[in-house]
């Protein structure tokens, strides 16, 4: 298995048993200390996105590397009208790996297309940010000790949100089933519905977070107003889906969340053990360690 | 005495003698290299405050630390609704130590309520920033080789410096008298007053700086304008409180100043041996280093 | 030859046999691992420049040093009406050497005036921006194996353009002959002729770029349409200066360029050999390792 200097755009980019290899590297990654001295990572971020640039800038500095990058294209040759393809030749004149989040769906693709340095999609657009379903899974793997074999319940926008349909497509590389509860209004699209039936995955649709607790994984995502067309509509069913006091005291399924959270998940569970998604925030960084060790090829 | 992991909120935090320690620690802290390589100081800045996040990530590098943080809400989580609390929950996944600054009194004693890693205080609000008072004091220490016993002229802004106030809080640790100078629109209020009464503190107060310049450390303010409700009152008396090149040479005072100035210091005392405000910034890296070490438990 | 604690604002500071000991040793600065270890460069950016800044940055980590700075004077004390003397006063407290960037013209030379650490010019204003011409230099050197007896097309807004006057001097201490090729309204100014004159430099005038490729170095410049006062001129010439496909299969001619481009050199040309613009970049990185590294004193 060979990382070296390849991309990682999209999940699709690893086989199962790389995206295996990238967990097992990641249970020992932390006592490879200084394994990318004199390493340069760019983050460039096109968007702000705090959460994400912290862990990768966290993670590179844990193994001993350095960070460059910006966070706001307001300060970048970009408003002079530089293309995505020359910006990434240009900073990987500078750096030994880069990061990248845009807006625009498949800009990762492009920089990655252009630039010899491997390219880490941070997200881009609506499209991937296969980062976040790493650490999901690894999250998962970690804190139950198997990927597989699990009942998955994936809550919130289903039809907009980035995270839910990957990490379902992740965990579809496994012997796993779901159950997806959202409002009618974002429930999850056909075309991800068919993926799975392609694959013989079995999953049930909820429309309410009570009908989903009896899980092994229960997976929080947050429903923005803006995404319903019909403001009343929203006010009707927008409790539906928040794990609340009381609903968290009737689940022991593992609680997990991309992060922030706006209301999704009462402060009162954040004490429970099975409340795991601060672990995932950490998780985070380890993962991104293995990634940046293994495509910069200073570990195997 | 034991520093690690705890948080520095508040100058009530540390008694006189773990002030005195932190001190101590600072005098010998540039010898020690590379204690705290590996470890990561988060800086998370929600309103700017260059220097300060200038002086404690210099701090931090010079220990041989890594540094991530923000400098702007604009490009953070909080814009999406997320709690302090949570912020810093999530931050300290992906670092050893945080810094916050931040406009509203209070939080950062909220954020070190909700996390693991020691968090210091970077101003928030109206309420502290413990570490320019420590910084202060140090300056003191270094170039007066004592801390009691001494003549304290406060000049500016005393009703709404925080600076000021804190400052007067920490000498009074120590046997020192002061004399106060500011507009009467400005003059020390009455609960800071009553502190001093209590613990026995003499002061005096004066209205112009010209009759302040009798000390052995003269501690220069900023005033704003927009403190005065009447601007013809603030026309008026604008310019006593301002230390011309004329008073300059009337005292032998060390003079001291939080930096930026505006106009509250003519530039050529800067060249004066006494004018020791420069100086001052410097200690402030070293005073930090100190501080960093002792929370993160690398020195004791 | 002593570079130790010395500024580099302008070109003029260093003479030519300094300009070739930067040179030589920037051959083999990459060889020389973490002789910045403990060292902290600032990069003091008052408008945006990410080319600018990355590649300095990336020189620091790459020497072993560390780095702080800010990117946008919003964020700083510059808005609470510090002068530039006071920042960098302040800035070299904490740190070893300082790049300012900076909209003024003179505004390096004022904080190279106050400071006692070295000052290196990114750029001020429409004034110098010497480390651009350095990089330029040393990468005509690198790539031709020479800096003397060469044919130099310059082409673009040579008016306004700080990059081509630089370069033009810059390569005046050699036996080099010029061809500018620019719009009418961009052309040369008297001013900078006259000193080619004074230097017996020969060079001829084209409006072409058609007319310029029989050369052994063709620097592309971008031009602004901005720069026109008749939108109807722009609309006429702007074509004559584009590096097309077409007139890029005509030319042999080392092909450089200050990036970002938007639409000067046809994106078909990148992968000719002798496109050299990206590897320009390249020689930033190495030219600015050796200037950091002679100015702090740790190589001679």
């Amino acid at each position: 298995m060979n990382f070296r200097n390849r991309n990682f755009v999209s999940l699709h980019d690893f086989s199962k048993e790389e995206i295996e290899h990238v967990f097992k590297t990641a249970d020992s990654i932390h006592e490879k200390k200084d394994i990318c001295a004199g390493k340069i990572l760019a983050t460039l971020f096109y968007e702000p996105s705090t959460r994400t640039r912290l862990s990768f800038e966290s993670a590179m500095h844990r193994l001993g590397g350095n960070v460059i990058g910006f966070t706001d294209i307001a300060t970048t040759s970009v408003k002079k009208g530089e293309t995505i393809a020359d910006t990434g030749r240009s900073v990987e004149c500078y750096s030994d790996i880069i990061v990248l989040r845009h807006p625009d769906d498949g800009a990762a693709k492009i920089m990655a297309d252009y630039t010899k340095v491997p390219i880490i999609n941070g997200g881009d657009g609506s499209h991937q940010h296969p980062t976040q379903t790493l650490l999901d899974m690894y999250t998962i793997r970690q804190e139950l000790g198997k990927l597989k074999g699990l009942k998955i319940g994936i809550c919130g926008d289903l039809k907009y949100g980035r995270t839910a349909h990957s990490l379902a497509e992740g965990l579809s590389l496994y012997n796993n089933e779901f159950i997806f509860a959202s409002p009618e209004e974002l429930k999850l699209p056909d075309y991800a519905k068919r993926k799975l039936d392609e694959k013989n995955i079995k999953y049930e649709e909820k429309r309410e977070l009570k009908d989903t607790l009896d899980v092994d994984v229960l997976y929080m995502t947050r429903i923005q107003k803006e995404r319903f067309h019909d403001p009343i509509e929203y006010e009707r069913v927008k409790n539906n889906t928040i794990l609340t006091k009381e609903l968290g005291q009737k689940t022991n399924a593992l609680i997990m969340h991309p992060l922030p959270r706006v209301n999704e998940i009462a402060y009162e569970i954040d004490e429970k053990q099975n409340a795991a998604y601060f672990r995932q925030m950490k998780y985070g960084v380890t993962v991104r360690m293995a990634l940046i060790s293994l495509l910069l090829g200073v570990v195997e």
